[in-house]
């Protein structure tokens, strides 16, 4: 089964993301909005104990997440995914590693960049369009997130929340 | 803010629901498969720390739910929906009772009978064509699930999760 664990901001963030998402993300449907703290993982049903048990130790560790978006950006020409930026902090490159080193299921594919994404699979023309238009749109969003989820995905690309993580540490 | 409690069916159910669902769900995009256990209600954020320790103390006197989806059903004349029957049991109704006194807020809006939407909002013509059909086809599946969700809805109606309550009593 494949999983994937991650932190949704409020819903004043999800729904603001959600105006983009709706036109520009074919993701739309299969998530809400949210920030990725682990990439999709295949994991076995068995082990989900471990993997649970595990991120509960990460969640009594950490306090809740100052996060700031603070402007739209690109993934371009990496791919053409448009996000809000999250500032990176210590506390959230902490948690990330912390998770990443606790559920040692497939190897990170890049390099952390704290990010919501609105906007994804755009042609190239398409993508310089909507990346002009929004960077001057920008963002400006404070929030604490005191939880993060764990999901598994269905069939069809959807995914259902297996467990929450309530961020009760002080780092 | 908009909350409802749900709980999600294996990820096997979920996946035989959504090949239904695609077709015959406008909702199929707001949230995965799921047995409502509280329908939408309206809650202030303030007041999520006395519903939550409500849940969790629901959750710890039930034991993991046994159910049984056992055939393919409709409420028409009452809507068009067509559900996956769940086999009422004592324990489904005591849960659901039990949630229902703990958290006061918007009366049931209907006999609870528990189900998972497969198809709504059809016209009269679909909902006799589609549930003539798919009652022919049947369902018989059984699950145990052992936990359930408090969710929130966007503005655009997708449903994000709260939190999770894990059933580790013995009713």
């Amino acid at each position: 089964m494949k999983y994937g664990i991650v932190a949704f901001p409020s819903k004043k963030i999800q729904d603001l993301a959600n105006t983009y998402r709706k036109r520009y993300d074919p993701h739309y449907a299969l998530i809400t909005p949210h920030i990725t703290l682990k990439d999709a993982f295949d994991a076995d049903e068995s082990q989900m104990d471990q993997i649970s048990s595990s991120l509960q130790q990460v969640a009594s560790q950490f306090a809740p997440l100052q996060i700031h978006a603070s402007r739209i950006s690109s993934f371009y020409p990496t791919t053409n995914t448009i996000f809000f930026r999250v500032d990176p902090t210590p506390q959230l490159e902490n948690i990330q590693k912390m998770i990443q080193e606790k559920i040692n299921f497939g190897a990170p594919k890049h390099v952390f960049v704290p990010h919501i994404t609105i906007a994804q699979k755009l042609s190239a023309s398409e993508h310089d369009d909507v990346h002009g238009q929004l960077r001057m749109v920008g963002v400006d969003e404070k929030d604490v997130i005191d939880r993060f989820h764990l999901l598994y995905q269905l069939e069809d690309g959807s995914w259902t929340t297996y467990e929450t993580y309530k961020l009760t540490g002080a780092e």
